[in-house]
């Protein structure tokens, strides 16, 4: 049996989850911001993040419904602001589909999802159901990859702002926003998750939560490298250059 | 928009996403079924490959909850009977642990899921929950890749008996049966099928499913293929020789 840990015992073992699965480590990571990537491979890139992109607000109104406290409830709906903006160009889809305006998709290709890889889909559409059904705060710790997003959004907007010169600072508007966005939520998740898993098995099942979300990044970029890095094996239907 | 078929132009329709779609064409078949594979790559696939087995009976329950007709109900829980066997050691399930047994695995290992990859389960879940969730028709429609299962059977029991010498025809007892079983419930499922889509929109929706399918059973063998056999990049927390 698992000891109980103090709060902040917790918060080290859920860094510890970063540590090991964020995907920062994965290979697909370190040519992307290494600049090690063509074009195309950028391309691919954005086209299957957006679908995960497109999903995120989806995923928290699925949160949203769940949560009866009104408080909690204003605290959450600001990311839904985030993601969908307050008007029509507005927001953080809408800048991500100015990436893929710089690298030369068709906005309705893009919003349609096709090309997409089947393996994006599965993983993407995994994880919001675990937010739709899981306990809530397993739900709410799923969210806590956003504690290591600031390091990984610096180091990418540098490193693909010095090594490609396909992308400009203006097609990489999505990520500055996020620099202040993800620690906000983060520390209010955090926040929760801490003051929230009282038992063992709550805190295991927080690090299992967050673990799980891990396992969902990692598994877009595995589908990315074999695709387009090696041995470069789309699936059939696929996008390709 | 598309013109009604008849319905042996949907079955000519289906069998052309067979042929252009189904997972005998990945490589990783390719490599398993011509004896290229190591032990240690035959065990990933099994171990992987197990997982998707265990899913199916809740698959079929899941559509049989569905199924309002008796004389249905019937016919589709003949599938879970296949799957989980009429008694103890009985069924599909315990064949194949036959075969994890033979390639070393303890059954708690195996049965408990541990070191499967993140996007088998993906994939796997994402199967599940589109039958549990689609209108019947396609729910049924996504089980036709049976209608292909016989002839990558009997080339796979072949190939694999002809080339690795871990592996005896009794480790195999699995395919033997679902040899007669696959075309029983495929010809099932293509009837139904081809009587109950009879508009253009429903022939549609019925191709798409198989598609969705054979993305399924692909996303498997590319997941098997970048962690255990290029580049070699089991995702972390998989299983490693």
């Amino acid at each position: 049996m698992n000891a109980l840990m103090t709060p902040d015992e917790l918060e080290a073992a859920l860094r510890a989850v970063g540590a090991a699965r964020y995907h920062d480590k994965h290979p697909f990571h370190v040519l992307l911001h290494g600049g090690k990537l063509t074009v195309d491979q950028v391309r691919a890139w954005a086209l299957n993040r957006y679908y995960y992109q497109s999903r995120i607000p989806l995923k928290d109104a699925a949160l949203l419904a769940r949560l009866e406290d009104p408080a909690l409830r204003r605290a959450w709906r600001q990311r839904i602001v985030d993601h969908d903006g307050e008007h029509e160009g507005d927001g953080g889809i809408e800048r991500w589909l100015r990436l893929t305006d710089a690298l030369g998709f068709g906005r309705d290709e893009v919003a349609a999802g096709r090309g997409v890889l089947p393996a994006t889909r599965f993983a993407v559409d995994a994880y919001v159901r675990f937010v739709a059904e899981k306990p809530l705060l397993e739900a709410i710790a799923s969210s806590l990859t956003e504690m290591f997003a600031p390091g990984i959004i610096a180091n990418r907007v540098a490193g693909m702002l010095a090594n490609y010169d396909f992308v400009s600072k203006e097609a990489l508007a999505y990520f500055d926003k996020r620099l202040t966005q993800a620690p906000r939520d983060a520390d209010f998740a955090l926040d929760y998750v801490k003051r929230n898993a009282r038992r063992p098995d709550q805190q295991q099942a927080v690090i299992a939560a967050l673990t799980f979300k891990c396992d969902v990044l990692w598994a877009q970029l595995d589908a990315l490298y074999l695709a387009y890095v090696a041995p470069g094996l789309p699936a059939p239907g696929a996008w390709t250059p």
